[in-house]
């Protein structure tokens, strides 16, 4: 039950059998930090190539495909001021004859706009450009972008996007106190973490959060020979099953899938139970519909579990 | 301001220009019910054909093309105790390869899963089948599942679908307290409602709520010359849009697209304010990923508006 | 076996159980005129509502839900010299991004591209706007944009669109010569047609053919008791099924759906030998991507049927 | 202008920047032998682990991303006489209510369908199972199933699905003759090829074609400075344009955007030509809706090309 604080020297832009920059132990936490979606630091400085650069790998000990890789969200904390978001919804996220009717920078401000984040008062303010919102400020909710293990097969898969092994889902429900199940596909699952948003609206529709650098802990555990097919998550009120994908209706196929897998393997229930209980109580998030790949997440509340 | 009590004699399973069963004033009241999705009564006897029996069309006087039509959700009561749903996830829900896993019901039992329904102490507990689940006892969210306007050109469009007049939207949002706004497309509006869902699940993955009929109160109002595009809705904390279609991909395109012209045309912002807005602050609700076209809902919380 | 010589006055742009125009038998010719998507005659005069009027609906006796219904295309040949198209590729066939891109209208040339259509040569010259292109002319392949029966249930369906009735399928493949098979599902089949298009590219993806008026021979029969899901058809070299839906992977799943049952149930095959056959042979072409619901063909070359 | 005769001794699953097996000038001639998607090679023996293995990376000397890299199919010839395909269709292309209908392989026959490659009769014959297809002889379309080069970023795709850098498009139409266009993202360009099949139904609808070993001999070139954004053809009456993705939808926008684009940029169209042009004479083929990304094919007649 170590605690590593670890400050990283190098990122990666792709989520594959890197070398690893620490090796820990299950039951481990780390203490450590990660750059925003276009490699600025805490000081707001660019040190690495743009695209969501991820702070690892980390080498579980004992970890093998087959088994979970276990990662509970300790802390997530925006630890600098500057924000910044795009200005424009994403072309696709609207009705294509209406693409052309969208603010286009060609001839306004052009650049991302800028956002005051407090991490005392829990707030982020917008700062520029001036619009007739008038003064926003809006509650923090930092979450992790993009994180995941290494893929199977020697695949190293963009920053960008997401598949079965995690990746850029973009779900603002991965927040702190959350855990994270993940398939492990290689040797010490190789677990990565980055892209910070102070918040974000449901599908990332902008194309981004509020991006920032955070102080980032996680303690990571191993669930052996324990199997499964997509991200899953547990909140206080939720399991959760993620599913990324396009279209939207395939991450749903992905994520009701393993939510009705994880039912019955998981919580004993019989097939009839588990879907008769998912058909009434089942709960669908929008994670993004922005990236390559989109994601939906299946939540199930606790309470109606045996 | 009258308020009508009206008793329903026949049932129409496609929304059209039908002869209207009753001509109301905006501002007027009307008291009536709706029959199960399977044309089943009060008395849970079947009395009309099966598929979404609506009740209606009500004839709105001076409603025309080009006018929205207001629709207050009063009150929205089960009338009987014998609900029922399906007792499979749809196959369009799960991964392909995964449909065979589905409890087909060729050896098991058949029919619907049945529910009792307490309007008293607002539950609804499965009765049959036995599962492991044990006894579950699900708190009530009525919600109408099917409604809308006579749509543009002649049509007369099927109860099982959805589309820009509204229709059979599944989204178990829309329930007593909440005001919709139809497109007007035909002279009168030509309002039709059914299909009450005791409560639903995000979805409707098994392909029904619990189906029992309704005791209903509606009070509808006119907005003369405003035109919108889909129907849209409004609760105590969002406003809200719909957008009804296939793949959910394009459901989130119609419904975001009205929500950023409403924006700005109905709350004054800018572009770049309702773009930016909406980007951090956005969610969206899954209505149903069942019917032929599918329904994703885009809400804005009202405290950030104006 | 009665040639009806027929001049409608009237049109529909709604497929439905209308008032049919003219009453045959099994076996009957029908020698008649279409108008173009816009209305627009043989002498270019517009006498209808724009949106793919319907000359019909032809009520054939004995038909009733359950049969099907066989038309043979005899004749389609375009009865004026000015035909139009649209002049830019639909905002739904390219990338998002690139949708600002395309040609608006805003500051160009306005209204369709002109094409002057020769029958005796079998040739289509657009004529405006002028191009970079020089001198186009095209071959002509004069095909039927929208046919089919009235729907189940009472439906009347937008001629903008298409389902397992038929409707705007935009199929280049409707040509001289083919037949084409239709699931009646009303006393009568009530057939309709309309939407010549002089010729047409594979996905209709400008939004148009070249729009032009039919003189239309046609003959009908009926397969009493033979059930079919969606529209069928017969060249020379193929026997082909249709699915109307979105995304395109939804018009493939029917139209596979469609053919794999047609291989075994009227062909004779085992599940193995349909599957295995279709696999190695099968061909797709696209129908369309414009209209609300797309269209693909799956197409069986006749030479490896038994 | 040297031809190498290149004898692998390895392979890779994932398309990406491994060393290269050789280096080679613009305009060599590589002779060189593929292994079948299950790792077979001429003898039928497994030498390599399934799941489409590659041969190469060839390192194109002076490739640069940005660049374009030309490859010509020159030869394309089964090496051996065993060819396989699976004997089902694949759950994601019939309608998900009709997959339990499916022949799976339960109590049935295991293992794939037999086919007898006589590459000198140019025909392939179904040996195994017995159907009531009777003795089945397809005529030879041999054609590469994956290949592309390296993609951007570092990244390693696997040789399961494609994107941008080609990949597993599955396409019938990359047959002898063909020459094909692959955007360089790494220097060298780092060409992979294999997956060959004796033929294939459009969209390898069973998720495979006759799969087969091959002998192969292609010859490279390079457009210096010359970037697209997907793979392009072209053969004696058509150039082509793929797009990569999911659902199909986005694959017609890929490859409908980077063909405008082409008649644009290539052929010197302007915006109104290229639009009306493709307007009526595109064609599209389904490459495959069966690997993690779909393939659609845009193709131009070349003789309306100036």
């Amino acid at each position: 039950m170590t605690t590593h604080h670890f400050a990283p020297t190098h990122y990666y832009t792709t989520i594959g059998s890197h070398e690893p920059v620490l090796r820990i132990q299950p039951g481990d936490t780390v203490i450590t930090t990660t750059v925003d979606a276009r490699g600025q630091d805490v000081n707001a400085q660019q040190i690495t190539a743009p695209g969501n650069p991820m702070t690892g790998p980390f080498y579980i000990e004992g970890a093998e495909p087959g088994d979970t890789l276990v990662v509970r969200l300790d802390k997530l904390t925006p630890n600098r001021t500057y924000g910044w978001t795009a200005r424009m919804l994403a072309a696709n996220v609207v009705d294509p004859s209406y693409v052309p009717s969208l603010p286009w920078p060609i001839d306004g401000p052009k650049g991302p706009a800028k956002w005051h984040v407090d991490a005392e008062a829990w707030t982020a303010t917008l700062v520029e450009p001036e619009t007739k919102l008038g003064t926003l400020t809006l509650p923090l909710n930092p979450m992790v972008g993009c994180f995941g293990v290494a893929p199977a097969g020697g695949q190293a898969i963009s920053t960008a996007t997401s598949a079965e092994h995690g990746g850029n889902m973009d779900y603002n429900g991965f927040v702190e106190g959350v855990t994270v199940y993940f398939p492990v596909a290689a040797a010490g699952a190789l677990f990565h973490i980055g892209d910070g948003h102070a918040t974000q609206g449901d599908g990332e529709i902008v194309g981004t959060g509020i991006e920032i650098s955070f102080d980032v802990q996680f303690t990571v555990d191993l669930l052996k020979g324990q199997r499964i097919g997509w991200p899953r998550g547990e909140n206080e009120e939720y399991i959760f099953t993620c599913g990324n994908a396009r279209p939207l209706d395939q991450c749903v196929q992905h994520a009701t899938t393993e939510m009705v897998k994880w039912l019955q393997e998981g919580y004993g229930l019989d097939a009839f139970g588990a879907n008769i209980l998912m058909g009434q109580t089942v709960k669908y998030d929008l994670g993004n519909i922005f990236d390559p790949a989109f994601t939906m997440v299946c939540k199930m509340p606790k309470r109606w579990l045996p």
